[in-house]
């Protein structure tokens, strides 16, 4: 089968998703949507697409629509296309899931199962579809949180050419994962950058540490707002049990307690060296 | 002038200085001391340094005497090195300098004057002389906190030669800029792979933000454990302003106020990106 593939924000991730599609059998057409005509001229002139358009009944006359925006605009772009959804299978890409499924379920009605939820777990610093990247995905996780089981193994069958590894779990376990893997480290690194700028001259003396520690302190501060907003509880309750593991730590130091924190750091070292 | 030198640890650190040192004319000889035969002769054989002994009479038989063991040993030189001292200046490398003022203060006499206490910022996550590296301190900073005028000149004329930037500040500013710049983050890393050890599975689906982010959990915990003993009080201070700044943060995201925390992220982002 062929299908005629819609990618809605042609970015990063929607643009190397696009790039992969483009060059494959499984697309006969790749459509870019978006409301900057600037950035989806580029990606044509690029080669990332076939075609465009700023019309969203255009957008939607295709076989699958792919939502690749950042998820704080979700809502809006299910609202938008609502009108114009009949039998096109809806998948996403966000860092998010169960404010995602959330979404669908306020905007569809409860019949409504053309949406397969998914996840790439990919990217990089650099964003924009100048930066796409066909190997994006090459040995990457993709997860998919849900759907109808045709749709889904038409999605997977997608997501399979980039070169990704498919993987299934619901969306809570999903959240409560990337929550602890992903989501809280970026809120610690961006709290330590934080604290560093109320200590004036401080940031002179960084060394190959902070630098590594700090990298992920430099993302899209849109893109990380919206994960938090969509991921609050379980975010919130990994930083909770965070808090609880460094006053474990402090206590340990405080009482000089030497050989079980040496104990633990070695633990962790041993650790992270098996799992990287 | 041209110098005969001790290095006592001829690891990474020592190993590294040895190595840059034989080769200039600021050193007549480069002498390696330690307690394993084994990693002397292996340095010798490897040409970092001129000649071994493991006896501290005949080692303290030299002009400069740099120590280069891990902080937590520093008290045992200093005795063991005590009955030898005559005129020799007396540096080392150690990562936290409260400490090591305060163990020459409590081994020496009041006038003892022989000792320039100094920190080069280099490192690599390989350690032993084996990985001795000519490069390391190249354009990398080396602070001096303290001593006697003369002395210091010639501490910072060895340390020229590496290619450091050398600068002085006094030993309570250094661990406190430190204590927050490196220290802190090792403290966080280690704590986040600890919490992440406690929901199996978990570590399936890490990505590269967390491999950049926790790195330094990957270091030695007897060095670290020596560090965190040896500077407790900044970084016990450190941390609980760091566990502040999580409490805020927490607190936006509860409170659902996406555009203060945004703003924070932002400002992280154009602060790092300033930094590095």
């Amino acid at each position: 089968m062929s299908y005629k593939i819609t990618i809605i924000g042609v970015g990063l991730i929607g643009g190397s998703l696009a790039k992969i599609l483009k060059n494959s059998d499984f697309a006969s057409e790749v459509i870019g949507f978006g409301r900057n005509d600037n950035n989806l001229q580029t990606a044509k002139n690029l080669n990332i697409i076939d075609s465009f358009t700023t019309d969203i009944k255009s957008a939607m006359d295709c076989d699958i629509v792919v939502i690749a925006t950042p998820v704080g605009v979700f809502k809006d772009i299910l609202k938008q296309i609502k009108p114009f959804v009949k039998n096109q299978i809806i998948t996403d890409v966000g860092s998010t899931k169960q404010s995602v499924e959330r979404d669908v379920k306020g905007i569809f009605d409860s019949d409504f199962n053309n949406f397969v939820p998914a996840h790439p777990i990919a990217g990089k610093e650099k964003s924009g579809c100048e930066s796409a990247d066909e190997n994006l995905f090459k040995n990457k996780k993709l997860i998919i949180t849900g759907g109808e089981k045709s749709h889904k193994k038409i999605i997977q069958e997608m997501w399979l050419l980039t070169g990704a590894v498919v993987s299934e779990m619901d969306s809570k376990t999903h959240d409560d994962i990337f929550g602890l893997t992903s989501h809280l480290p970026h809120l610690l690194a961006f709290g330590l950058v934080g604290q560093m700028a109320k200590q004036k001259g401080a940031e002179k003396f960084i060394g190959g540490g902070f630098k590594d520690f700090s990298r992920i302190a430099s993302s899209d501060s849109t893109m990380w707002a919206d994960i938090f907003e969509n991921n609050k509880d379980e975010v919130l309750n990994h930083l909770e049990n965070y808090q609880q593991e460094l006053n474990n730590l402090a206590k340990l130091i405080k009482n000089n307690e030497k050989d079980k924190y040496k104990k633990y750091f070695a633990a962790a070292k041993k650790n992270r060296d098996t799992w990287i």
